[in-house]
């Protein structure tokens, strides 16, 4: 007789994770696909589903349980993908139903930013721990909020929308139609577009001259030196505390998580921002302070959705 | 024999209120006495235990398990009151000893944001829900926040700390060591300091001139179009909207709800703030932004150490 496996699923815009796990929850096995938008979400799906019934045939194992994540938004209770930026023509996507035609097994889905907090939560930086916040700062920036274990969802499902806060009150417009978001000054996308801004407002010489300029080549030029890229780094590290200390005003978690590309970086990154956010959190111990980054880089989310399929399990 | 009640206390700078409920937390008395800080923390406490006595007395009831509150800072645990700006000469009292001497029953001490805002989630504008953020807004500025019925309280119980989020990145200077906290520019002693700032800086034509200038003073001038007080009260709504705004990007809760005296200017300050936050916070439906004004006013505190009370009576 098979031996009975948790299964995850992570959909991003570039790659599909999926991940088997025993029932207790350790991992079996993960794997990658990627993405083929231009397939559209139902051959997307199968493609990622055959993978996976793939990966238990390998280790002669049956699916108990399903945890699905995916960028939202999405409706957790009807189990919807509705238009995310990142997945042109998921618009209104019965995921689930899809899900459950192929396995018929209890299943959960959740945002990818609470499956990648509880992938940290349950395997990654915040093991042991109960109250934390995890952020991720990519294309944009989002969160999960773990209290007392469990991810906090919010009305409407909004909490954990860091990316979206005030922290340069009369700031740039952003995407989401406010000013001064974190996310319109902090995310990759928002570093690229600052140093680009600087450099053409001409008259300014930055080894990033004539690059195709991204965050990463930001990071990378302003530990290399470079004026423009410093000042770029050094005005994200300091939004960012501001927005992780309102974070640790309302919160006092017991450890804030900083994943997605930007937070490759490092102590580059950690080590000016842990500082700052010091100063600007004068209520706390300093030694309470702790941000670090995420264990699990690229597979916080699938390692989360395998504790969301472990949830499932034990809901049914 | 008589009959068992649970009881409260909420230990304020300039009031000590007091609360006798039966053991389903339906309240049967509350009654009030000044603090006479000059007295001292032993005498207050000793007055207030027999006014207490006094109440039980009255309705030949017995108490089963008291609730007690006090500002911040204080250690739950070992029942100690630390120091707080309000209560001068209150260091490392022995409070929970105190109480217990008198009565030997089981107790719980809390701070008076959280009592206060457990008080409104089980007696006042939070009642019927589960995810909060209570503020209060008074001399200084504070929160206690509820998730799934429960406060959190955060490493070093430093949660709900709302008053020191940065707002105003380069700020004035705040109490606490940073610059542009919320409270150093929306507590009513920042508004009273704003409008007190504007006034002196000569050549202005205002109502308050001469006036002993409060905040109170200065809603009253702003609410009969005085432009001086107009201008103070609505920077004091811009930056809450902001501070507002990012416990609700964290958090997504059900409501926020606003008490100390700032909050009694009702309306006047609700009605556009509650329209600032929504249009710093556009992924939550706008009608999912919910600000209200405390149901208990004053009374929050003592409300939320009657529930306090009956929690130290269940986990005897």
């Amino acid at each position: 007789m098979p031996r009975q496996v948790l299964a995850g699923i992570d959909i991003g815009g570039t790659k599909i994770a999926l991940g088997l796990a025993g029932l207790d929850a350790q991992l079996l096995s993960l794997s990658r696909l990627p993405t083929q938008i231009e397939l559209g979400p139902d051959r997307i799906m199968q493609a990622a589903l055959d993978q996976l019934e793939q990966m238990t045939q390998e280790i002669d194992a049956q699916i108990a349980a399903i945890g699905v994540c995916c960028g939202g938004p999405l409706d957790r209770r009807k189990g919807l993908i509705l238009s995310p930026p990142n997945l042109p023509g998921w618009d209104e996507f019965p995921i689930m139903n899809v899900v459950n035609e192929r396995f018929g097994v209890p299943a959960l889905l959740d945002n990818d930013a609470n499956a990648a907090a509880l992938g940290e939560l349950h395997y990654g930086a915040g093991r042991g721990l109960q109250d934390l916040m995890y952020m991720t700062i990519s294309t944009g920036i989002g969160g999960g909020l773990i209290v007392r274990g469990e991810v906090v969802h919010g009305v409407a499902d909004a909490a954990g929308e860091v990316g979206h806060m005030t922290v340069q009150p009369d700031g740039p417009l952003c995407g989401c139609g406010s000013r001064g978001c974190l996310e319109v000054l902090c995310s990759g996308t928002a570093i690229a577009r600052r140093a680009r801004e600087r450099l053409s407002s001409g008259n300014v010489h930055s080894s990033m001259n004539g690059k195709n300029i991204t965050a990463k080549v930001v990071a990378e030029a302003a530990r290399d030196g470079d004026i423009l890229a410093r000042e770029v780094w050094d005005e994200t590290v300091y939004y960012l505390a501001i927005g992780i200390g309102a974070v640790i005003s309302i919160l006092a978690p017991e450890v804030v998580i900083l994943g997605g590309g930007v937070s490759l970086a490092g102590d580059q990154l950690l080590k000016p921002l842990t500082e700052q956010v010091k100063s600007r959190s004068k209520l706390l111990p300093a030694d309470k302070i702790n941000i670090l980054q995420a264990a699990l880089a690229g597979d916080s989310g699938v390692y989360g959705t395998l504790f969301l399929a472990q949830r499932a399990a034990a809901l049914s």
